[in-house]
């Protein structure tokens, strides 16, 4: 009857386990504010400078090296990894770029938004992993600035980004890619992103199933905390690609003279994609809603099915407690209590009752 | 008080009866990975090759046999049933379909759409079926392409589709099919498929409605299953009905010279036809949350009036209980217990009390 | 504690109670099948020929009767009550409306819809009766057809109608409506219509007033059924009244030479009168949902109720019992055991922790 | 355990308490009825004839004396109380306004609705006002129209509305009101009218305040039958402010001649004030939720709690009942049953039992 | 068993637990009535007038020596703290800023809005700050006005606001707002305003944690009372973001002249802060919602715990009893009753018993 240690224990842990640190990240946005993002020691670039014919892929030291190839007549993606003020400024200032743009290149917790400013167009939107051993989703803002002959990409984290199959199909002689203007470059790329997002949601997607499973099997305080725990991931999930929609409508709706008219149809096919996301993101919230439905309907069946049980039992006893009192009490004269089977009848109809209780509930489907 | 063997069994196929198999169906939505269809061995191809006085309906070896339809002056109807990418590609490029739209035809898991590039107009939508072993909406992808003087459509599956009465149409002379151009054959397949979604609706509405008896009847774990089931193929429902609202609307709209002026009025029809569709699926989604309220209360109510039964009479008998301590106690002088009639007053007060009870309670409508 | 045999019927007549044929009927909307109208046997054919002056009222033997109206100078509502294929394509094909609009005319289960075809305005929608006995919202369909000079109509129910406010006023020389053309009748059936659903509306307001005010004094199995009843005709409600805004607003927006401008404000009349229906309908809907609120806090309220007492009673009696206990052990020294007034000092005590024990719990309020 | 007088009185004013009459007075809104309203014996006229130097104040016996202001070159106002169907025609006739308004100014339960036809300018609202007995939202209905010259209003009652402030304005010389048309006197009308509807959704905002301190304090039938109530006046209330929205927002957009463009910005001022009350009602929805969630959670915890309670005591003394059967039993040879001390050792394990329990009780913090 | 005297305390301070009083704070809005807020002594008068070169700051001791700063050839911001009448009218007077604006500056709980009368243009919103001891959001209303040359903005407080970043920039020579035109002020206050939103949703979130952390460790009455007051908060909140998305879109697509087109891109920068903001306030909501439902789960979770180990305890006491009794009745012959070991075997019965029923419950998964 004593709680074993590790019940203890499991109230000691409760506020990780339903993620109430994870609250806090997801709360904790604020635009406004600079100074936030703590600035990498260097910043590492890389450059495939190409044509149909060639292509010169280089790691630059400084981020600076990139200015030579605002002049190029080839096309030139620029991507830097890890945003610090003084080369993302100097950049920017360098490739004409509006100190507004360059502001928002290095805020944090930006919405997803897509400008267009002085030549330029700017597109900020996020980038999603999963992480499995936290089962949270990360975002990491991407940067894209496309100019007629460049695209520039400021990430935050040079450790990881989405863009290799990117990198693969540059390499490619006569791929489509080569053959195409910066605006394809830059669709590759928002398509490569939003591709992404499927891969987070099908990982999402498996976490839902496994607790869908768990609440089906046991619905206890862990798989309720899981729930929520999802919820808020959706929250994540939505946030980022909802806003990702007006983006991608704005680029196929601009007027710019640096989209082609051949890329638009590339752009709607992005477009479709990032609308089937968001369709999926609101089918995973319906799961969800279903879920919890769900998990409180187990909760109150298994209540209530050891409840009942509890009640029957505690209910089919009474009457032989009952009987026992009648015959222990100490009357001179009681009928039966000398008879020499007088014990027998009473013990019988302590079973028999509830045996005839028994049969009554069943007929009424009690249990 | 043991459990049988049928309850723990139950307690394993949990998963299964909650359909979590179905969960992970659902959600696995990646239309952005290619390489996931199996490829079929060979594609079946049906032309049909018509004018007002003639008709050919030829099954194809080889699905390229089918370009020297190209420059027919009739119109053609070629159906391909199995996705192979070398013949899909091998198509297009013959009837310069943009490679787009070759890559969608081959993709899995679309949202349908609606695309005119290039002189072509390009519908992906689902056929939907019911699966009555498995109580499940399936889909199959298919794809119509909209030429001058030819519709080609791709299908996943060559066993079923929904077309046989268009085949029947066909084969009749002078009947109005025969008389109109391709864009008329491409209303008569959208009709066809969305007509086949009211029959899976019918067939979803039939499965509501038994749920709904069983529910009435006995809420229990298995139809809470259900509901959860059905709660999943309206999510199925719903996101294939919803955009083929805006691809039979964009076809409405299109200036594409593909698209006859006469014909506008049928594709008319068949936008009241996908609203109706929709409606009905919005209705559907209201009976499931009237069912689910419903279960609800029934469990509650089915509960409450075992535990008020269980309540009541462990009450009813407690008084009972006392009386036979009162007189069971060892004192030297307890009034009545040398008095000849005590026993079967004592009896009488234990049954006295309860009845009154019963009364008191009944008055205010307890049970 | 038998149950009495009306509360085994009541099981027995669950599944109508709870009206699940009410939800096949609901659920089986299926527009695309055309053959299941059952053909009456003769269609009821009457014809009102009007100018300012004079009016010609007749009851047609056949309904093919009515194509010499087609040219007269004066304005014809010509009523067919009961269709059959045969008399339906007849007057269509005579009076040059599409077939398409013979079709729509023809089939069931349709989405109110308007649509102006070749000369001719179509108004297709529902007539709705409530059933006093069912206790359900009928509908009827109709089909409204506006040419240069007149209205055809065409009912599925030769025994009722909402049209003899208008056959009276079309009697009435010089009223208003003998002045006007034949767009002014096609307003007056309109309205009249749409005036209709709000006695209807009248009839289901009722019925939730009946059921508040049951659910109110007793909120039962019975009252719940109802509520889920009356849940399903709002259904059929809003789905039938929402159509219709669009339907009047098209023809109001509509652009049609049939349309006379001095009948707009008549149209907006009606619509004025459509809108408001259905925020009707959705006060309707806002008033079933508090209902149902009600009812489960009223269900939860009258179990906790009765739960409370049973525990408390129980409660109460514990400590009496255990006090019984105390003195029927068997132990050789007992205090109190021999002395003249144990007896009643044990009662005593039986009698003051309860009492104590009720003063201590409605300090608390329990009770 | 007998119920009291009153608490048989209170199941008999239960549909009272829950104001079944008042969903009756919601829902029976039928606009088509014409001849509900009870005509008034006589109507009271008021005319306010004024420009900017002088101002004519006079109490018509009759309403048709009114007439002769038509063509008077100042402004006049002419505010009929009690609506008879003789006067109302009589009035539109002279004043040129269409049939159809005449029609509306003598209906009922209209939805606040903004019309202009044939040179006239017509608003149809309700007025509110709170009835502090019945706590309800009382309305009363009101027509303005304005003419080049004119603004004649309409009421129901003559016995109250809201426009004293104006007559007080009117009457002092080169106010603003007095300097310019007719259209700044409809403003002044309507800007009343809007602004009063703050006064009862004041009222209605002190009630929710009451409720909610009684839900706090005590949440009984009493307080939810009154959450009830107000979720009903909400919907009264949202029936009359949202149309007025589209009804302000009409006369902004209009292009009317009879409105002044110098006006227009006061218009849009009563427009701000409208949309503000309609977000305001929309709070106090938000607000009526969180209340109805807090009262389910509060009957919740205190039944929890006295059925917690109750559960405590009752298991407590369970083993004290064991133990006194335990030597309450008749076998020959039952430890310590001869010992001196015995049954002091007996109720010493009988406090023990239960001291021990409760402080493992406590320690997972049952109580 | 005696409430504490700090549970009686807790029953009297629970209205203002659940904070009723920001309940009437928070409904009693009404723009309209006038003469509510209680006015300062004395206006504080700041006024920053500058331009490119050289920038002049001074404390006025009247707000009317302001007056001389309308026909400056340099940038003025005059910053009034505190609202009267006579000032307020006094400069608007002067500076030809229309009479309703003068009123929508005195006014109370006005909804933000952007206006554009006679050559100004006028904002009207609200700074939030959050007060940490009451954990409120309280707002205090401000009025900006853009003439061509100058800023007026009117604050209800002298104690605080948002601008001293502003007043920090504006003394910096050469900075970029001392290079702009008035419109850029403009556009850097609402900047400010906006930003600070930020940080009251920042301290609104930290909150949110903390109640979360609360209702995840012990979900009682307290953590009801916070996320009722967060609810309400919440309401706040969006009453005073969601206006502001609609004031800046509408200065952004103002085609007045005192808007620079250079400024408009700042602009959009404010709008989607302002966008960011609003669904960030969204998810607030929804994680409220989540927390809420915790909250429910949680409580019933910990009442379903005890409920069970009660009804466990007293249904494994049940048989012990029965058995006592069985054994105490006082018939002549019982079985083992004078068998020497008799009273251990029933002992050991009732042991067992129990003990096979907690296996049994265990295999259950009942506990």
């Amino acid at each position: 009857m004593n709680l074993k240690p590790e019940k203890y224990l499991r109230y000691l842990y409760l506020p990780n386990l339903f993620g109430t640190d994870r609250t806090k990240e997801i709360l904790h946005v604020n635009p406004t504010v600079m100074a936030e993002r703590i600035e990498p020691d260097e910043a590492v670039t890389f450059v495939y400078n190409y044509d149909v014919d060639s292509i010169e892929e280089r790691q630059l030291k400084n981020p600076t090296e990139c200015f030579r190839y605002k002049d190029s007549s080839r096309i030139s993606w620029i991507n830097i990894d890890g945003l610090r003020k003084v080369d993302v400024e100097a950049i920017c200032a360098h490739y004409n770029v509006h100190s507004l743009i360059a502001e928002d290149i290095l805020s944090m917790n930006q919405r997803p938004k897509m400008d267009e400013v002085e030549g330029v167009l700017y597109c900020l939107l996020n980038m999603l992993y999963y992480n499995e051993q936290k089962k949270t989703v990360e975002i990491e803002q991407i940067s894209l600035v496309l100019g007629t002959n460049f695209v520039i990409s400021f990430q935050e984290d040079a450790s990881r980004d989405v863009f290799n199959p990117l990198r693969h199909k540059l390499k490619i002689n006569r791929s489509q890619i080569r053959q195409r203007s910066a605006d394809y470059l830059l669709y590759a790329m928002l398509d490569l992103i939003v591709d992404n997002y499927f891969l987070v949601m099908e990982k999402l997607g498996e976490q839902i199933e496994l607790v869908e499973e768990e609440v089906v099997r046991s619905s206890n305080k862990r798989s309720l905390a899981k729930i929520n725990q999802l919820r808020k991931e959706l929250i994540v999930l939505k946030r980022n690609i909802a806003p990702v929609r007006d983006l991608v409508n704005g680029i196929i709706r601009s007027e710019s003279e640096l989209l082609n008219d051949r890329t638009t149809k590339y752009f709607k096919d992005v477009y479709d994609h990032i609308i089937q996301a968001h369709d999926l993101s609101e089918n995973y919230r319906d799961i969800m809603v279903s879920m919890q439905d769900l998990y409180i309907n187990n909760v109150n069946l298994k209540m209530n099915e050891v409840m009942k049980v509890m009640a029957i039992v505690t209910c089919l006893l009474a009457p032989a407690t009952v009987i026992g009192g009648i015959f222990g009490m100490n009357f001179d004269k009681i009928p039966y209590l000398h008879n020499q089977y007088g014990f027998w009848i009473a013990v019988s109809i302590m079973l028999v009752i509830p045996i005839w209780m028994i049969f009554a509930f069943r007929k009424r489907g009690w249990f």
